[in-house]
Formats: structure tokens, C-alpha cells, sequence
């Protein structure tokens, strides 16, 4: 069945809202009783949300989860079309991702993993614009050699590509003087190095930059690129092996429903799909989550998974601390664009290129289809953003632009434009992290506040995710003194 | 407290048996009841013990966990001496080990590590012999290059460093082309590239591969050391990282405990210490463990963790199957010996050695203890196998002639004639892990066997023992078809 997420396009079909998952939870309820008072409610279903109601239902305790949307899954979930799942959002995993990987081992789906980016077919090379319109194709060990020269000189601020100001990356600020470099942007590192990069080391790096931020050179925090290449390993080859290379053959949908049927499995799961929140009201022995539609649920305790550009909306009774509200006013920045083409151009599964100056600035060849036909990802960033679904004949040709391809299907999901997302995965602009991760991970009252948007290690991954849920879960089990509760 | 296990030699005390520990647990038992039926028995509490127990625990089951020692831990474990602790056994671990980093995080002990090999300090040398009494002082810097040097010849077997033939370390088999390699010891790998190793790269690489074998270059796997190189990033500098470089401030019991005080809290956790298992009889309905002391315990399953080396000590009614029984009576080989000293030479905290023809054959800085004297680790093999306490002086001889030291402190654990362990961490000859690990991982009735020493990723480490016990108390907990039981 449809979730109402997400956008498809065919010649035969056109555009049309809404794509097929098996991340849709159907019947959306199974509250009878209206009246009960849950040990702990938890607002999200993204995979903080998943984790902690996981965590919770199997200790023991009561929970109730109210979701807006009608799926599982938050930022990261696959539309599965024609047996082929297509991942509108968050995608890859890697083993060096300790909270991923732990619940992945668990699960056993330690095999159901496979390679994104194949250099082994077809047209084997990388198309590269410096400047609009002005390509040059090389070979993939050539765009290695020009991103490890540009990403090095970028990142070298210590003589030691990061290792010695950022030893720790789950420890980030070990080295307190790792702190200053919070007050650059990507923009003013660049500036420092000026002169130092060819005009193709300059495009790789900027598609590269524009990639992980979703943002601009001008407002992306330099500071939390170094730590993303610190947990990396402090290089490019440890960042494509983190960030794009392994993917589950099924789709992030097939992980996530795990987490889902486990704790639905201990009965002592209550949901609410299709049920936006307006107010959160804590009287001390109690808190009220009231909904957009204006019923009101009780919890002993509350878990908001809710992501920092949407907190903002959610009214708090007492109101939410200063700090908190400011760094919820200021959100983050990324407002990446994310869009899949399947086209009949069977070589073009090696195929990657990177366009700095196009609104889907970084391409590649993502997989196969069960009918032949190559799979791209497209990426864009904030520096000139699209609205795929606006004119979905510009963005066809956006693609085309890149290099020649026969469209047959395009798939995406709008997460600009998604009023429970308001942007992609966290990105922060300078002196964000600096400045108010440790007052966004502090609980308000009787209320627990956690997303991978501020978690402390792979903050903005779903790895960051099942961090944060499998810590929410645990202090409100510390919280409500009983350990698991005995029923 | 202390433990009967380990010895510790000082001038003023000579040579004791017992150290103190934080691992201790007294009283030994809080059974109260002889006649109940606990969900599942669990044998052992080393990390897989304690890991299976704290999820069975929590998740609702109610546990009797048997321990032969008189402490928690298992292969790994920290004696606290005059506020230092020695490890006396398992002590590092990395943020890219899935499981023991997921528990480091959810304990909140991220920032409880520190770094074991410091370069900053006095004599900041390696030594490295080779021959006996040959000795040459090389930098830092030059041992690494030889050992890069060295490790990448010897790995080389696809073009690629392994990455080709082990492209993934938690699917090792994915490449069934990697299977043959089991067929060679290290011996045989050293044979197949003759001629290409100076005689320094072969004294650091024999150093190296002892090292982490903790047994003879003629019997160890091959394949196995490849499964580890790949784990580590298929990179000297990776298998620094995740094997010898962070450990805990507070010692390993200072991790263990939480596990075991997790578990306790819950209210559902019987233990008996002191307490040496001699059968498992499995009436279909239920399990009957019973101790040498002929004390009989009911469960409906058994999670057994004895290691490899022990499980052949255990009368199994009925008899466990061929496979296993096969797999039990090889055994692995690792019967490394490590010797801690607390030197007063406060200029050796940045001295390391490789001696290949020494008892004592892989030796470094470990530490500054309060008193401020330099911590030496040292590590034997069995190619010249040393039982420290059989005669102290030659084993201080042993150390001394490594480098000049003041030897203030010794203290050890011999894992080869405890009768619990019979050998340190799993390190198997060739044949083994492709031949038998399936089969260690397989249930008997309602007995189910979880090791570290079958391990899917990181076998033989932490991560591996807490992987394993995540997987048996999931096996039970699904197996009892109850979710959690409602008490």
C-alpha cells in the first residue's frame, strides 16, 4: 500500500503523490481505551523513536507512540516499486557504526547488505564539471586521487588531518582546542587555503562538501565536516565506506519494521499514526500531548524524537529552557534534495559524476533494477535548490544535463517542503554544536528529548538515531526508578 | 577484595596468589531457594554471560547465572592496585566495534578511556632483536614503516590488501573464493613469499603474528589473521587503533560491573559463585546443570558460555553432536602469557620491543601508575612458553633483558592453567573456522552455546563475547515464544 510520503513520476502514470512502502503501519491505531495514563509516551517514529519504544516495551514498561505521518522510519525509509526499494532518505550503514551495526548483528541481517557504488560496469568513469557546462570525464582512480588531494589540503588544520585536534570523535572537544574551529565556515577554510586547489580539486571538493552539508559553502559549520571525517577515520576512502557504500539489499524499511514488530511483539505497544502534536503539557506528576486534532494523551513520561527544524512548532507548557529555544530557532541548515532516476541506460551503473554549479550536484549509479535498467542518485544542495515535484520536467532535464540517459521513472521525496522534517539530516552552520548540543540532549521537566540531531557520535545517521533512542529509553528507565516494571 | 585468581610479586611481599578486583562479587550467591525453575541458566560471567544475563534480565526472564571463579569477567578483567588498575587479561577496545562501543556509549563511559601507547615520553625507541642479544634501537617511526612493510607483503594474497577477497569482515565468506586460504598456517603464507622479508621485517611481522595468535608461526590460521586485518581496516595503522590502543581508565571491571549491577537491579537475577559445572542434562522440559559439588539447578534453557578450550570438561546428557564434540577436542591455540611490571624507569612509558626469540616477545609503555613508575605489558606465545610463577626471577631475567629496568611490581594472570580458560583469547589453527564454527554456534535441545570464540565479527575479543550474548539472550527470549513473561 501507499504511504501519502514521497513522489513518483512514469511517462504513463506522470507525477503522483504517495509510493508504496512497507514502512506504512495499517490500521494507523490500536487505542482502545482513551482514558489510560502510559508510562512513557513517545512522539516520532523515526529510528530514535523505534529504538526506544523498542527498548522500553521489552522492559517492561507501557508505551504509546504518536507519529504524524503514516509510516515508520521519520527521515529514513525505502519505497519498494517492482521489488526494487528506492531510499528517499537516510541509506547507508557501515559496521563501524556501533549502534546500527549492534542492532543489524542482532537482527541477523548482517548478509543483507550490498554495495551501492560498483566501479566494475559499463561506462567506468566520472563526469566532472568545473564550470556550467564545461565537462571532463576521468576515471574513477582519477577522481580518488583529485578528492584525497582536495579533502586533505581542506582538512588539515593540524598538520595531522585531524587526528591530533580531534582524537576522540566520540570525545570531540578532548582536546579543548579544538574548539576555536567552530567559529569557521566552510567558506572561511577555504579562504585559508586559497591558491592551494587546482580548479578540478576545487569542484570535487565542493560537490563533495555540498554533498554531506546539503547546504552552502558560506553557512556550513567547518567544524562538523572535521568531525564527520574524524568518525570517518580521517580519510576519503573511510568516508565513501561510511557514508555511500553499503546499503540493505531490502531497503531501510526492511530494518526498520524490525525494531517496529519487536516491541508490538511485548504488547505493550500503543500507536497513533496520522497524529501531528500541538502542545506538550507537563504537570509534574504527569504530562498531556495534546494533538493537532485535540485529543489528549497522558504519559508519566514523554520521549519527543521530534527533529530540531520542526521543535519549534510544538508548543511546551512550561515553556522549553532559552538555550533550547534558541538553538530550536536556529535549526539546521541542510536542505538536501534527493532525487533516483531508473533509466534504460544499462552502462550507466559506474558512472558518477559531480556538477557544483547544477541543482543535483553529485550523481552516481546506485544499483540495478529487476528489469536491467541503472538506478542513479541524484543529490542537490541549498546553494540553488529544487523542488523536484514543481516542475518535474525541469527536473528530468536537470539530470539529462548531467549525461545522456533515458528516464523511465523518477522517484523522491520533498524534505524541504515536509512539514515533520523542514530539511534533510542535520547539517549545522558555525558555532551550532559549540553552542547547544548539551542544552538540546538535557530533559525538560518530564520530558526526554532525543534525535540523532544531537547525538554524539554520528550525529545526523541513523546510527546517531539508535544512539539517541537507546539513551532516551534508558534514562527514563533510570527515571521512573523500577527498572523494568513489574505487571 | 581479592579474587583467588592472578598473582601479584613484590620485593617486600614476594609472590602471592590473588589480586584485588572490583570484579569480585561477595557475598558469592544470593540463592535463597535450592528447588526453583529458572527461565534460563546461564554458565559463565565473563562479558557473553554477563551480556545474556542483563538482557534476559531486563526483557522479563528470570536467571541463575553459575560461575566456577569468584568474580565477573571471564578473560577479562582488571585488579585495581593501589588505585592503577592491571589488565589482566581482554583490554582494549575501539569505537568501531559495534557491540562493546554500543555499551560503552549506553553506560555513558565514552569519556572513561585513555590512550595505552603514548610516543611523547623519554626513551621514545623500539627495540627490536633479531637474533637473540641482537638488539637495534629504531624510532617509532621506523618500526612502523618495517612493520607496514612487512604486514602488506605478507596480507597481499588478492592485489589488494585483502579488501578483494574479504570485502566484508562480518560476512567472511562472501567471497567463497576466501575458503582455500584456511587451508594455510602463517608458516605456509611466510613460505610463499620468501626471500621478499629483511631480516628486520620478519623479526617485527613474527613479533606481530605471535602476538596476536599467542601461538607458533607453524600452527596458527592464516585465514584467521586475514578475518582480523580486515576488521582492523585492512591496515597496520587500523589494527593499532582496534587492538592495543584504548582502554579504560578505571580498568575492565569497571565496565563489567555495570552489566552485572544492571542485571541485579531488575530483582530477577540468582547467582552462585565458587560454583564449577561437571554436567548438563537436557529432559526436553527442562535442564538440569549440576556442580562438581553435586548441587543440581533446574532451568527451562541453558545458556552455556564456557569457553572452547573448557567445553570438552562438561558431561553433556544427551551427548553434544560429533561437530561440536570434534571442534571441542581440537580446541584453539592461543596460550599467551602477559606479564605486567611496575618499573620505577619513569623514561620508559614511550619504549616498545620486539624479541622474537624472547619468553617475553612483545613489550611496551602501558601506563604511568600513581607512584609514578613506568607500566610495562609484556606478551609471550607459546612458541617458548613461560608460566610466570614457576619461577619469578627468571621471569623478571626475562624482562630485564629486553631493556635495563627496576623491577618494582609484577603481576599476571596464566590464562594456560587456569582451568576455566585453558589458553587466552581464541586463536585457532587452519581449518578450524571454516570446519567448526557453524556448529559451536548451533543449539543442543535447549541448551545454546555463546562464546566469544565464535563469534561472528570481532571472535575473540570483548565485541565478540557481547555480540554473542546478545544473540543468546534473543535465542532464548524467542525461543520461550513469551516476548518478556509477565511476572
Amino acid at each position: 500500500m501507499n504511504s501519502k510520503d514521497g513522489y513518483q513520476w512514469t511517462e504513463k502514470g506522470g507525477l503522483t503523490q504517495g509510493v508504496p512502502s512497507i514502512g506504512l503501519i495499517q490500521p494507523p491505531s490500536n487505542i482502545t481505551e482513551e482514558s489510560t495514563v502510559y508510562d512513557v509516551i513517545i512522539v516520532g517514529a523515526g529510528y530514535t523513536a523505534l529504538t526506544a519504544a523498542r527498548d522500553a516495551t521489552t522492559s517492561g514498561l507501557k508505551v504509546l507512540l504518536l507519529e504524524a505521518r503514516d509510516r515508520i522510519g521519520g527521515r529514513s525509509w525505502s519505497s519498494n516499486i517492482g521489488g526494487y526499494p528506492f531510499e528517499m532518505g537516510g541509506t547507508w550503514v557501515n559496521w563501524g557504526q556501533a549502534h546500527v551495526w549492534r542492532e543489524i548483528s542482532r537482527y541477523n541481517m548482517r548478509k543483507e547488505l550490498e554495495i551501492s557504488q560498483e566501479h566494475s560496469y559499463g561506462v567506468n568513469h566520472f563526469s566532472l564539471f568545473t564550470a556550467a557546462g564545461k565537462k571532463t570525464d576521468l576515471s574513477h582512480e582519477e577522481e580518488d586521487r583529485i578528492m584525497i588531494s582536495a579533502l586533505h589540503k581542506f582538512i588539515n588544520v593540524d598538520g595531522a588531518l585531524g587526528r591530533k585536534i580531534m582524537p576522540f570523535p566520540h570525545d570531540e572537544t578532548y582536546k579543548p582546542d579544538v574548539l576555536p574551529i567552530d567559529r569557521l565556515t566552510a567558506a572561511d577554510r577555504l579562504s585559508q587555503i586559497e591558491g592551494e586547489l587546482s580548479p578540478q580539486e576545487y569542484g570535487c571538493l565542493k560537490g563533495w562538501l555540498l554533498l554531506c552539508s546539503g547546504s552552502t559553502l558560506e553557512t556550513m559549520s567547518f567544524y562538523e565536516f572535521l568531525h564527520l571525517w574524524a568518525l570517518s577515520g580521517y580519510s576519503y576512502e573511510g568516508c565513501i565506506e561510511y557514508l555511500v557504500k553499503y546499503k540493505f539489499r531490502g531497503g531501510q524499511s526492511s530494518f526498520a519494521i524490525k525494531f517496529w514488530n519487536e516491541a508490538l511483539s511485548t504488547n505493550r505497544l500503543s500507536y497513533n499514526f496520522n497524529c501531528p502534536i500541538a502542545s506538550i503539557k507537563d504537570s509534574n506528576n504527569s504530562v498531556e500531548v495534546t494533538s493537532i486534532d485535540g485529543r489528549i494523551y497522558k504519559g508519566s513520561r514523554v520521549i519527543s524524537t521530534i527533529p530540531l527544524n520542526v521543535l519549534s512548532t510544538i508548543k511546551f507548557d512550561p515553556p522549553i529552557d532559552p538555550s533550547k529555544t534558541r538553538a530550536t530557532n536556529t535549526g539546521h541548515l541542510n536542505q538536501c534534495v534527493k532525487v533516483h532516476a531508473e533509466v534504460s541506460n544499462k552502462d550507466l551503473r559506474s558512472w558518477s559524476s559531480i556538477d557544483p554549479s547544477s541543482k543535483l550536484l553529485y550523481a552516481f549509479g546506485d544499483g540495478t533494477t529487476p528489469a536491467g535498467n541503472t538506478h542513479i542518485v541524484a543529490f542537490g544542495a541549498n546553494e540553488t535548490h529544487l523542488d523536484p515535484e514543481k516542475d518535474i520536467n525541469a527536473t528530468k532535464k536537470i539530470l539529462t544535463d548531467l549525461t545522456d540517459m533515458n528516464i523511465e521513472r523518477v522517484v523522491f521525496h520533498n524534505w524541504s517542503s515536509d512539514p515533520y522534517a523542514k530539511g534533510a539530516w542535520f547539517f549545522p552552520g558555525k558555532e551550532f554544536v559549540t553552542s547547544y548540543l548539551e542544552a538540546l540532549r538535557a530533559r525538560h521537566g518530564n520530558v526526554f528529548f532525543a534525535s540523532s540531531d544531537w547525538a554524539v557520535g554520528w550525529r545526523s545517521f541513523i546510527d546517531g538515531a539508535i544512539e539517541e533512542g537507546t539513551r532516551a529509553a534508558r534514562d527514563v528507565l533510570l527515571d521512573l526508578r523500577s527498572g523494568p516494571r513489574q505487571y
